[in-house]
């Protein structure tokens, strides 16, 4: 557990400088745009999708340049996300990661078409031959990423009922409600992660099951953890606006079963996650350990 | 010519038909966003794109159906465009195809949602194995469309040329800066229609190249005649708002050229394409008469 935040940062900061060469600038005045990608893909996430990718391929002894643009990809897509739901017609959020948001740093016009590029280019670099050399791998890539991210069963149906579910606490459908939006919202995009890795790495029925159930449990504790650090956490740590969900009555997990109850859920899962690990043995210890770190972080 | 707007508009009646099964209503009320990407789909477009790639990808007897799975695809990604260029942060418009906007029919964040949907639909559309047996193909197929789309030099930088455009119109680069942005901003998608039906049926180096320049001339005739209807269309049948371009002091090729010069451009133009497209002898009429409807249109 030690190891983990460190192995983290040190990944971060070599994934970072990758990153910085997928963002050439074009010479006229268009590259506002790509100016407004690349401020708010390197804005210090802590790049957990792609570390997620990268080691679930490992286990399959996958080559890590692969790996590294399937998390790029992820990446962009992630970082579209944040940017529209960060839109003045959505959560209206000033502050990302402790800096402006991009229509903030930029203006709403620039945001829209910049999350609209990010969005675009992650399925530019999964189709890239670069990324696998078998078609068919890159294509099943582009096929899930999409599911996940679309607006049928993917994270933007599930921001759809997130906007929609807002005011609608104290219904008695709250618990369905609050796992549909979590699963769809930010389970479906830590899920395509790890499934990448197995689809990377050819996985066999085994460990595919066992990794996508690792995958559900951590894809609730992050969420869960996400709703108590919302309550607790310190904002300069975590670098956004705190104590919003209280105030907009909004649907979580600590309203559902208050914060001892949404903590001691969150230590379940997590305990469940790295059991389902048990078939990798040894190998999959960092998993396992990110497991950790995902119910203990403070940002 | 009397027979080419007969033909697109069955083409238009029975692409519909076959769209309306790509939306599935989900369950719960996330089908709002689902509701509002099919209201805006299926809004009375003229079906130019996915007509275009029926037309070329028959060139070389590829199988209607898959030409007509890529043109899906196309329109989806054509929507959303119109979806976000339609917000009020973009070009604030009310009206498209004689009804509300998507902003307007639903609210804006639904449909800052329901493009980012269509947008990712459309790239699980074309990398399903339904588009195309061979992974490579729609490897290809996803790559050209993602670049014809996005950021770098594609539609959205192309978007973003045209926002910063405004109020540029009496600069001296003003000729090469409209160019730039027709390339970009319409050309791409009406050249990856072509380009998509050339790669359906791997055409070889000649047949690509006459295509490549077929596609760049009506490319450019579809600009000038939407600039020409802005001036002289009857709102009533266009189904927007006109006479916006010189209230905005827009960069157009009639402010450029003068309507008369505008005019005599289109009409060279279109006679280039036509020739073009002469190694295919009487297999590509109607690719020409689709030249002619292009630069007569009156919507």
């Amino acid at each position: 557990m030690v190891d983990i935040r460190a192995e983290l940062k040190d990944f971060a900061a070599a994934f970072n400088e990758e990153l910085c060469q997928y963002f050439p600038m074009p010479q006229g005045p268009e590259k506002r745009v790509v100016e407004a990608m690349e401020y708010s893909v390197l804005n210090g996430g802590k790049r957990i999708r792609p570390f997620l990718v990268k080691e679930t391929a490992k286990l399959f002894d996958v080559p890590l340049k692969q790996s590294i643009r399937v998390g790029a990809a992820l990446e962009m897509l992630h970082v579209y996300s944040l940017i529209h739901d960060d839109l003045p017609a959505m959560d209206n959020d000033d502050l990302r990661r402790g800096k402006p948001t991009c229509h903030k740093q930029f203006d709403e016009a620039t945001a829209i078409l910049a999350g609209d590029a990010l969005l675009t280019y992650a399925f530019e670099i999964l189709s890239h031959k670069n990324t696998h050399p078998d078609a068919k791998i890159r294509c099943q890539l582009v096929q899930l990423l999409a599911q996940a991210a679309g607006g049928f069963r993917g994270m933007v149906a599930g921001q759809m009922l997130d906007l929609l579910a807002e005011n609608m606490a104290a219904t008695q459908n709250s618990e369905e409600l609050i796992y549909k939006i979590e699963e769809m919202k930010t389970g479906r995009l830590l899920r395509f992660a790890i499934e990448a890795g197995a689809v990377l790495g050819e996985a066999d029925l085994d460990a595919h099951n066992a990794l996508m159930l690792y995958a559900r449990k951590i894809g609730l504790t992050f969420q869960i953890s996400d709703d108590i650090l919302d309550v607790e956490g310190d904002q300069a740590l975590v670098g956004k606006t705190l104590h919003k969900d209280e105030a907009q009555n909004k649907l979580t997990f600590v309203a559902l079963y208050g914060l001892q109850g949404a903590k001691d859920l969150a230590r379940k899962l997590t305990d469940e996650a790295k059991e389902a690990l048990a078939i990798f043995g040894s190998k999959a210890q960092t998993l396992a350990d990110l497991a950790e770190f995902i119910i203990s972080r403070n940002k």
